[in-house]
């Protein structure tokens, strides 16, 4: 221990001010001065809440579909659902950007793998064989089929049949580029080893073999049929569902029943007729994909009024409640953070107080 | 689907040009314009390796114990280590923060809690009563003993001893601002149930109770001696260790085997006399404290030579090698993020090619 | 220590014949005479394989049709496969039992729970509204499908057709008893809260509740239809196999991927036309029941013929192969107690010597 | 299916005595005749509770001290608590053997593994360099450790001090037996790697090497120090502690928290002076040993009084209850099977009825 030789060798006279200025050049920050900060009370949103309409993004996708050919990228033809407080990372929420792809009949983009992972939710698929080859499996992509593209998996996408396609795409490249992890790797076609279709569902299933058919390295590529998750929200019709968010599904990992994936979590819900859910808020976002019907979300007091094909984002740890269009049943597709805020122990979870549960509307939302 | 009104209302005569503003205006971006812009192809690391010289830091630390009185938050009486080019996250790397604090004698700070994460290494400690109280816990710090913070734990210090007390801080702030996650909370004394001094050992040892002991919810609080690690390094003496860190022993989860904390990896590692180690790179950041011995690690090509008392940080995905001094022991602390990245799925890591396994070095490291 | 004073009074002129004389009135056993009855150098298997043909299993259980009405007992019409080495313990491997049973148009019986785990196989049925009520839930038996009635869970069955069904039961009484753990309880009709059919499968499938529909605390009630394993056994008819079962596959538990049950593990198996496996004995006892085909099996040397509706049970740590007849597949189903074995850290393997990997034929079992 | 032409060939005039015959022929055994006789309504348990003095027991062994020699195998100078009911298993419990060994300075035991599990409890130890070695590595045995051999591991003891050591002995024969899967091996010396002293501590400490260092396969060999056992009960001296055990500790294993070994679990517990406990009963056996401090058990209403070095068994699903002279701390080490009957799913509890919690004392048992 050096003390005392240091301790003899300190300025005379010395001052806060020259304390500071020293500090600065060495590259030290006086916690005192700055703690609030970085450790804040409560959390700082740096973004709000924002609604893209289905009819809006639709236009301007089609006028892609003119202009974006081959030759100018089409296997990218892909618009970044851009939150305007998020447009220098590109991102919808602060860690989770989607995006809506336009695939032309016969298209086809080639063979890639990144540190990103990626869902794809098939929103407008008039069915045959459209296929995301995921590792070597294709994954066909049927109206409203939920297909994971796991962190470093090869990937391809492929339009055989003679009508467009339109998918929604979630990835979590903010969380990896706050990270400052990502990578990008193209490969040749033929690069992973194929698959017949269905290999995922055979390794995955309840019936499966155990010793002798080696499980991949990798998080589970898996496709999601709508027709199964359609008929589960059917099932549930009658139950009590969820006070924030009725009927509510997790589209879970076949292999543990942990979240979709380990940074995106995939939700469907089913909002009965004429349903109002209570508010809470999460510390996770959320970007909601209305799948069917119409309705209204509360977020921090603003009312964003939606119908099918919108696409809205919930902001971390702010409060939201969704109503449902009476008469007619609303289903809603989300993707979330919550598995990252989980794995890292920060997930926490809040009701709203008030004799109601329910928020007062104080604005509507305006995209113009 | 409404794809036919929708093209039959498509303008004239459209350019890029044209639908690109368009887009803009409706909060969409052109992935076929900025994909390499959010998905880049190499980890795009935003700042740079640095050191701080045991002494220099210090010297500012006793100078901040004549004039941070407790009138000024003496409480707060610590200095980040703040990479020159993370200045406004005050942080070391990109999801980590360390820090030196000062608690003189009699000094004592009240409770409070936080998202953050937290651990404290006690750098100069002399012995006898000095505590950080977790959750009521009062955990003793003698020399190097490494102590947790989980998140969300309230947590207190009290120094009652005559002398001074200098310890090394490391928490996840930055990747919780990062997150957007932040909260803080003051308590009162007393706010956690007291408990005894060996209460975490109690619950957590290899005889334990099992059934009539309610366990804690959150993430243990430990205290990790030193006296034990320093034999559990000397043990390992003649092992043939890691190629890239010689005896590397982990601080684990005693409750399950995982890592220290979810978001906060601890080591500590022997380099024996006159080592050099191979190269490598991995996708997590790691902060460096010198326990005792001298010796030098090469970063990307630079030398950065260090003693006892020097913090200095290795960024995310940055070749680096280490070696100690001829004729002695060289024993580093250290912090990574390395659980979050596992925890996510995405760390990797990668051998150093060439026939020496180990970088040239083209720069020596000089903070003036 | 009382050795000294203990010492002091040993008898003098001792022999060993006294010493084993005054041991045994003391209750204690000398390990150096005993020690090889107690620990054998090799598994001691007390008892032999078996066969039992269909036809003669459901001539009885015709019989018992006509002869066992309500008034005798008709919800207990049930035939235990009793091993000629196991007549004392009811069973037909030192840890399992199987029974086929008969309940014809219109019976029911009513609820009752037990301590033993066990599955249903629905060996005959014509479909229709054959059910198997578990913990409230109603789950179908159609043709070949499998059902779980997990231990201590409420159970009933009816069959509100107008044709008779037949069922294999396999359950681990035989384990229980040996382990002393038996109990049985009756109930009262309604005894378990009602649920939906489908229910098990909208809390264990793909897409799931997770958070606002509380799971049961006991191992899963799961129903596997035949239509699904038949599916995923003919997607694999390419695979290379195993080569001790061909194409084999587990009932999982949907989940964590686990076996059946904790103490009973079904397969299914297809043996494609005129394959005939190597050779292995495992720490585990197998019976055997056959769906479809025909062909044999070799146990310890000796060959067993079968053919549809069959039941045969390989001993623990017995050599055993099987082989398909030519230009047909033959499926099997089967339970062991695999899973007891892993879980209490005794399951082992091994693969027979020798060129082919097959014995040699030296017997062929005739029952009579 | 062939039930038409089965059912025209059922004969006429057919009796249940007849069907019955002809069942007995075909074994195939009646479930309406004989379902009580497999499925009993509460556990059917096969032996009593005894107790076997230390006196008795240590002048036996003394005996066989003088007559069992190295060439009348002193390595298997050890004796079993044989329970009069169990003599023909040669067993405590149904699925546990306890036993006492004597190792006379200078004496060794040869390496050999098993499927058995064992655990050594050193008794009489005056220290020094007595090792039970385990795949290689040398336990020392001082007063009061416990040590662990799991299922198959090598192990061999060594007494190179001058005194002679007594240890108590606990294995899971009977169950490998009740299971048929017991195999033995004898090796030559040196067939397990030889490993230093320390090695299970520092690959299972709390601080450890995670990577580099590979972990054995097999379950994990442990020596739990007594010291370390005895502070830990002393740290808890102020605790409530359970109803049934006063404070009960388990030695779990340090990778995952769980028991002991898969087949057998370890507890010690502190009765505090003058404590009586109230009654339950466990799906479990239970094999105790005082350790120090005298009292009694209360099992099935008869009571048991115990000093210092005795041993008693208390069978599965027996009411028992425990309690402390005045004035002294008791405590106990004990055995049981409980893992076994938590990995099957079948461990249950209950808790005595009746005002005190206690049961009514009608007989005293007298083993003469």
């Amino acid at each position: 221990m050096n003390f005392e030789s240091l301790r003899a060798a300190l300025p005379a006279g010395d001052t806060l001010d020259r304390l500071h200025a020293d500090m600065e050049r060495a590259r030290l920050v006086p916690t005192w001065k700055y703690v609030a900060d970085f450790v804040s009370r409560e959390p700082l949103v740096s973004y709000r809440p924002w609604l893209w309409k289905w009819d809006a993004v639709l236009h301007h996708l089609l006028r892609a579909g003119e202009l974006i050919t081959p030759e100018r990228g089409a296997e990218r033809r892909s618009m970044e659902h851009t939150n305007p407080d998020l447009r220098s990372g590109f991102s919808t929420s602060h860690t989770l950007a989607t995006a809506v792809q336009l695939v032309k009949a016969g298209e086809r983009a080639p063979a890639h793998r990144h540190m990103a992972a990626a869902i794809r939710f098939a929103a407008r698929s008039e069915g045959g064989d459209v296929f995301t080859t995921v590792e070597g499996e294709p994954l066909r992509m049927l109206q409203n089929d939920l297909l994971l593209t796991p962190s470093g998996t090869w990937h391809e996408h492929v339009n055989s049949t003679g009508h467009d396609i339109v998918w929604l795409d979630a990835l979590d490249f903010p969380l990896v580029n706050l990270l400052q992890a990502s990578w990008f790797e193209p490969g040749e076609p033929g690069v992973a080893v194929p698959r017949e279709e269905g290999y995922s569902q055979t390794i995955l299933g309840a019936m499966r073999p155990t010793d002798w058919l080696p499980y991949p390295d990798h998080h589970p590529v898996v496709r999601y049929p709508w027709s199964e998750m359609r008929a589960a929200l059917e099932r549930l019709r009658g139950a009590a569902g969820s006070p924030y968010d009725d009927i509510l599904l997790a589209y879970v990992n076949p292999r543990n029943g942990g979240p979709t994936l380990p940074t995106i979590g995939c939700h469907a819900q089913l909002l009965r007729p004429g349903k109002a859910t209570q508010s809470h808020r999460q510390m996770c976002s959320t970007v909601y994909y209305v799948i069917e019907g119409a309705g209204h979300s509360v977020i921090e007091g603003q009312r964003f009024d939606w119908a099918e094909g919108d696409v809205f984002v919930v902001p971390n740890w702010r409060w939201h409640e969704h109503a449902s269009a009476m008469g007619r049943d609303a289903i809603l597709f989300s993707v979330s953070d919550e598995p990252v805020m989980r794995a890292l122990g920060m997930y926490r979870e809040q009701a709203f107080a008030g004799p109601s549960g329910r928020q007062e509307i104080t604005a509507v939302f305006d995209p113009v």
